[in-house]
């Protein structure tokens, strides 16, 4: 199954170096979730070759412009392009009435309906599922309530032995069954064990999202093990004080939560418009974590 | 005197084709006007070089996203690059609450002071005016009120003739009244007349922005002999029925406007997203009105 996510904007809030401000997309499988929506979001997405259609599920992780300014527009974009299915929203209560105001103004009544999934950042909990997939919040620690997202593939289900079933003549019906853990009783009545008949699942894979937020490891036991954790990595290391000072993270102090998340891998993101050259914030994460990578805007990371 | 426009946004709603909504500056002499401000104004003046500093004075025409997804983006770069001096803001009313509430979920207080001064589409009025420069609204016809603006110089002094200052040996505190039309009495009481010691002064410019309107010549009379039209040209001659559904004009009709009002050019722009090149519809402008030109974004036209 595809799982990756595609980076839209990488910057922090102040525009600068042709960056734009936080928005991915993570694609499962064709099902495309958005991440945040700063300002132009829509016009990388249009830039990167996604398609706006295949959105049904937008996350928000908190009121900072730079993390939903472009939500407006792509919903008019929606609506402009005759959107008739309903559209989830995932974010703080606050949106639906900034969402509103807009609407009111411009008389616009939308061919879709949006349903509002209104998240607190008091404890961690699951908001999305499907068959999948599941989708859980992140608290984070940030000037404003703010959630991360993580996104959990499902257990899989055992890998069947093709061998086996010609073997053992086992009946199509049974074959769900087996994969999911059941011994098979053959006609004579003789029990051939799971363990003979299949082999072990893939692990589920699962993707982090954690910006804005200080350096905090509090939620690092509900994201251990995670494949692929992005993290915000506003300001060098020289730039601590300014990182605590206005509730953000240095990329080394990225790296220890990746490092204490036994992460698989590290995203670093929203960039302070004071850096042209990201090179730094790369290398000093690399001290600390080796699998740290920057989040530039159009690389495609698989997770 | 410099007075040119630098082209920010030329397309129309959907996204499409690199290209952003409707936005662009007007610069007086160094006094610069945004005049709509689509998602994406900010970094397309990053792009062009144009400093958000420099901006005093903000005229949002309507409230279709389109002409100002990006004005709150471009409210908290100013807040958070430290203004403190008042902006104004000249546009319809809603405006305010919208800002309003952006602003309540973020918990920002902003650093400046925003002057909104509430625009109305009944009747053209004068809202704002400095020493060189007045701007006045036109009353276009869209589906929301909507106003256009137009910029007209003050009447310029008369040019004093450098060689009849020595001439006639005139006192340095009288060169003004003398520019302002008045005759000069020497010493012994001759009356040298004010046709003989200046010259006709240059005829101050305009400049109108007419975005968006279905095709009306109602606001004609008021943009007489005005040097730079920019008017909306949404769609090709092809597609004029689906221009008066949706409220806007034909290139052609566009055209129509700038020969009737005797305009020096005509600049055209809110482009379709049907349109990738944009040929025709310059095209079928210049059949009926020749010094017709495509609005295209990073495009600096002198008025």
């Amino acid at each position: 199954m595809l799982f990756d996510v595609t980076i839209l904007g990488s910057n922090a809030a102040i525009p600068a170096h042709n960056r734009y401000p936080s928005a991915q997309v993570l694609n499962y499988n064709g099902n495309c979730f958005l991440i945040d929506c700063g300002e132009g979001a829509q016009f990388r997405m249009n830039h990167f070759g996604i398609k706006r259609a295949r959105l049904d599920n937008i996350f928000i992780s908190h009121l900072h412009g730079d993390h939903y300014y472009g939500l407006i527009g792509l919903l008019t974009s929606f609506n402009l392009n005759w959107r008739e299915h309903a559209l989830n929203i995932y974010g703080p209560a606050g949106l639906e009435e900034i969402i509103h105001v807009h609407l009111k103004h411009s008389q616009t009544e939308l061919r879709f309906k949006i349903n509002f999934h209104h998240l607190t950042a008091d404890e961690p909990k699951i908001v999305y599922e499907d068959l999948m997939l599941t989708a859980e919040t992140i608290v984070l620690s940030h000037r404003l309530p703010t959630t991360g997202f993580l996104f959990k593939e499902k257990k899989n289900l055992r890998k069947i032995i093709a061998e086996k079933i010609t073997e053992y003549n086992i009946p199509h019906h049974l074959i769900n069954d087996i994969k999911s853990g059941d011994d098979f009783i053959d006609e004579k009545g003789n029990v051939i064990s799971n363990k003979e008949l299949t082999l072990d699942p893939l692990p589920p894979r699962s993707y982090a999202y954690c910006s804005d937020t200080v350096y905090t490891e509090n939620f690092v036991d509900q994201i251990k093990g995670v494949n692929t954790l992005y993290h915000e990595a506003t300001f060098i290391h020289e730039h601590e004080p300014r990182a605590l000072e206005t509730f953000h993270t240095t990329s080394k102090q990225a790296a220890k939560v990746a490092k204490a998340a036994n992460a698989g891998k590290l995203l670093l993101g929203h960039f302070s418009a004071r850096y042209e050259n990201l090179n730094l914030l790369l290398e000093e994460a690399r001290e600390i974590f080796a699998e740290s990578y920057l989040a530039e805007e159009g690389k495609i990371f698989s997770i």
